[in-house]
């Protein structure tokens, strides 16, 4: 997607150790502007699917999934890092590696929000080493319901999750792939699509 | 807001500790066309006031906050709930007391997101004691910006946090002032508006 990739060139931070802060307009501030615009692209890349929900994890993929649900007119679901004593009900859990925080949590979805008879988009704001999207699958199946797609803004396509997704057949869209980035130039070279 | 009381009334499950929950439709599932309908509102509220930028905090007010940025044309920051090492640059931080985790913790914004040009609309999706919305109001204040108004989903009026922040003299406004409710009976009384 031209308008995300200029974005990305245009305000997007390269750092070492393979980070990319967007956090000017992705996952701290956030462009609505900018999001409804990959909202209507998702809508596009997914639109022929029979999706009847989003499915998402806090906190940043929030904001991205409710703005593709309105294109959608469909539910989000945000699954939730478990940090509370306060779940009652029966939830569906599983275990999620953080790249970023370098540690694993426990993330859930009640189970009242995720049945057999969904067919679930999962959204996310970045896809590295597949960790976030892995676990979201995860719930899905566990509820026996489908998964749709998997559509991301930021795929960093020389870490594996990409790949290792697309494998088990599920359509995976992101709307910038990085192909390669310099931390001591700041170039980003994005994946013709 | 009529369409938000009804629902709260169809779909809210009061709880014992004055618990009400609302899971289904607002911070698990979240149903987006009626968060558009609430962006609207927020917008007939504060639409006079000079705001270029909303202000939440993760996760649950996030949906809300994005949606109703839509209506203002302007960009959503969220403050994040500080638990990495990963925080450079320089950031503005208050301590927030959760009544639902029972536990404290610091509340982060990166300095570059707020500044003394700013003319902030806080949006969340619950006030009930104001512990989050007080936190928002001092991050706003470090960083010498203005606070136009605070936007809330559901306030609890039987709770001190609406009647402490209007008395400092800023215009908090609540689509659902919910005035009693009682768990054994699921009854839930609303403030005429």
């Amino acid at each position: 997607m031209e308008l995300l990739e200029e974005r990305i060139r245009r305000d997007g931070i390269v750092k070492e150790g393979n980070i990319l802060k967007v956090d000017s307009f992705l996952n701290h501030q956030m462009d609505v502007e900018l999001f409804t615009q990959m909202g209507k692209e998702f809508k596009r890349l997914f639109g022929d699917r029979p999706i009847n929900k989003i499915l998402t994890i806090e906190a940043s993929g929030i904001g991205i999934a409710v703005i593709t649900a309105q294109e959608f007119h469909v539910p989000v679901v945000f699954a939730k890092k478990a940090k509370s004593v306060n779940l009652e009900g029966e939830m569906y859990m599983t275990k999620i590696e953080s790249f970023t925080h370098k540690r694993s949590y426990d993330v859930i979805v009640a189970k009242k929000f995720l049945s057999s008879e969904d067919h679930v988009l999962i959204i996310d704001d970045f896809l590295a080493n597949g960790c976030a999207v892995n676990g979201l699958i995860d719930l899905i199946q566990s509820a026996g319901a489908s998964v749709e797609g998997v559509g991301i803004a930021i795929e960093k396509g020389f870490q594996p999750g990409g790949q290792l997704i697309r494998d088990k057949g599920i359509d995976v869209e992101s709307l910038a792939i990085i192909e390669s980035m310099d931390a001591r130039s700041g170039e980003i070279v994005f994946r013709k699509s």
